[in-house]
């Protein structure tokens, strides 16, 4: 089966004002869906960031692939590594430093997940199949509370409303709760000072006892104070989340805490394995496929750390159905991966560029999709109107952190803040 | 695609009187066949080995994976796992200690890769496809030169006759080197005093100047042997292959010794390998998928030992043309198995259960079979005499120790010895 055409396009579609250490999210978030084309006709799909520099090194690479069989992974690798090994970058300073290697995995994770999407169809077997079977039929996910202003600046509240204090967030954990059955809950921290946030988690260990909590500030705390908290929340957090920046912060505080630690800004390439085993600066692993290189490669990830006792859970940004499909197949052929998954699919509302249906919410968990492939179908009126929404909403790459200083100008993104 | 039925054939072949720390190969060598075929008639093979216990556990287990679809390869780890997770084993000592781990990856390793050739055949592709895609062609293999009487006592000289001192080992490799094409060269020592293994490794480095060369006495010595003879080859081998026994053994060697150390005995879990990085123990992996669970998970631990900057080769026990082709998929679709693979398959010297044709060496190399799966094709009539030298020849289990001392009552296979 080989590559014919490849199709890249970019989106946007709303999102909420949610806070983090970053800033504020924009009133669009974007993506970039990508369709490959095999010569028989059959066709897969993936997502992958939708950041300018990001999409450009997808169109340079898109073309690279056309002509190559659907199966030749290492060859699509060693292609995409020769254009896109360059440190240039539109991260958002939200999953870590930029290195060469990690541009290549984040270029390279929609073309794999859209030839297994094919390789799944043909074969007539959905891709957790191709990545070693279902363990698990459904795949729990947390409820992925923000501090959040009521709507953005200047226009109505949304659906979800304020959350700025311990009460807003619980009514945000209950609202989820209620829509979508989760049974796990994570904090997105970093915003207000530690004592707020600790706060916060004390009043959803009050409001939901037993159910796993985590926090993560994102980094924006110093050793000292992610010491503190840690201890403060002794017996509360299921673990905390990347407290502090870097494998040596980490480290530092993973020995004097009483939580495991769980990162998806320490560890974001394979070359930070060796480091963080050899200081043991984190307990929890959160694999997210769109920078480690797709599932195949995440799989060998998830092997690594199962060798070196790590916990797993799975990281999210801002996505849509094809990256919870694919999150999800993944997710239910890793053994391993006992934690609940993070997803921002609450925040999409309902908007989505794939037919609605697959993908469901049962008790907190997505069902596998049955179909072949990821088991999803593109809604191509959906993708002309999110393609046509990125066209005009004026945003190319995703900067919470100007964004929230049109409003505070005296806001600062530096990390550690507190 | 349901596995309807698993045919369980051990065999046994001739094999040649080849010395090694434990003491001598015996007449016959022994290898289980494992052919899995599915409700739509398509059948997969595998080979492992043909020791009575793993024959067992491999009967035991076939049944259990009847009625499971040939990509359920996680359920088919877990219920393997419930069956064979004993540490009873017949282990001969070479491959390092038996864990429970251990057996359920022995065990494990056919039934994936006949399910990998079902799945080949079913998409059309070869199994290295199914691995992320070849990056070269052919795969090399080393000469792998072992010290050997002349023929097994009691019966005439076999065709490759005596070698016993240097002479004898440079003569064996012109021969090898002569019919295979092979471009490295790997001696098994650990039969004599350490001097004369210098002196062989010498005696090759002026006969081949230039080829790789490699020397594994099997952890026959001490630390402070190790520490000598790597000094004393320092610039003639490539690499060491276990000097000595342990990881904590081979740190201390790897430290003092200007070559990398590989090995198959002190790392053959996943669970050896965070103590080996930890201390630096070896730069060299030999992947073996018979004992690190088939092809995939052979993979993972590529993958691991990229992270980690290790080298990778690959070992060998004496096999036969499944295990040849399974070897040369996996190596061919893992970019950073560089070094030279080693493999038995001279001293088969023809013997297979394959249709002769698909395997061959050219330059040292083994071409990928083009053929779908795995690309080889059991030869029934070869199988059923093979099967009939089995059921005859009175061999149950590999014992090169008892059949030394048949010989030399005073041989002790006690390591270290030097
Ligand atoms: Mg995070
Ligand atoms: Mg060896």
């Amino acid at each position: 089966m080989i590559i014919e055409q490849v199709h890249v396009t970019p989106v946007a579609f709303r999102d909420p004002p949610l806070l983090n250490a970053a800033g504020v999210h924009e009133p669009w978030a974007l993506r970039t869906i990508v369709e490959v084309v095999t010569d028989e006709g059959l066709s897969g799909l993936g997502e992958t960031y939708g950041d300018l520099h990001h999409l450009g090194r997808i169109r340079e690479c898109a073309k690279a692939l056309i002509g190559l069989d659907v199966h030749a992974s290492n060859t699509m690798y060693a292609r995409i590594s020769a254009i896109a090994g360059d440190t240039r970058t539109d991260l958002h300073g939200l999953t870590g430093a930029a290195t060469k290697e990690k541009n290549v995995d984040r270029v390279f994770s929609p073309f794999e997940v859209a030839c297994l999407d094919i390789r799944g169809k043909a074969a007539g077997v959905p891709v957790a199949d191709l990545l070693g079977g279902k363990v698990r039929h459904a795949v729990p996910y947390s409820a992925y509370l923000f501090y959040k202003w009521a709507g953005h600046p200047g226009e109505e509240p949304d659906r979800f409303g304020a959350a700025l204090d311990e009460a807003g967030i619980v009514a945000q954990a209950r609202q989820l709760i209620e829509e979508y059955g989760f049974t796990s809950i994570k904090l997105k921290g970093g915003v207000f000072p530690p004592d707020q946030e600790i706060a916060a988690i004390r009043a959803l260990h009050e409001a939901f006892p037993g159910m796993p909590l985590r926090l993560d500030p994102n980094a924006a705390w110093t050793v000292a104070t992610s010491i503190r908290v840690g201890r403060e929340l002794d017996g509360v957090l299921q673990y905390l989340e990347d407290p502090t920046g870097g494998i040596a912060g980490m480290a530092e505080v993973a020995e004097a805490v009483p939580m495991p630690l769980a990162t998806n800004m320490c560890v974001v390439t394979p070359e930070h394995f060796p480091p963080a085993m050899a200081s043991r600066a984190i307990g929890v692993l959160l694999l997210d496929h769109h920078y480690w290189g797709g599932l195949v490669r995440s799989s060998h990830i998830a092997a690594m750390c199962d060798a070196y006792g790590l916990n797993l859970s799975m990281h999210s940004n801002s996505h849509l159905g094809i990256s919870l499909a694919a999150m999800t197949h993944l997710a239910a052929a890793t053994p391993n991966l006992t934690f609940a998954c993070d997803t921002h699919t609450p925040w999409q509302d309902g908007q989505d560029v794939v037919v609605p249906g697959a993908l469901r919410f049962v008790d907190g968990a997505v069902p596998v999709p049955d179909g072949p492939g990821l088991g999803v179908e593109l809604d191509r009126d959906a993708l002309a109107i999110m393609n046509e929404q990125y066209e005009k909403c004026g945003i190319v790459a995703r900067d919470d952190t100007s964004y929230m200083q049109r409003f505070d100008p005296s806001f600062s993104a530096r990390r550690p803040r507190w």
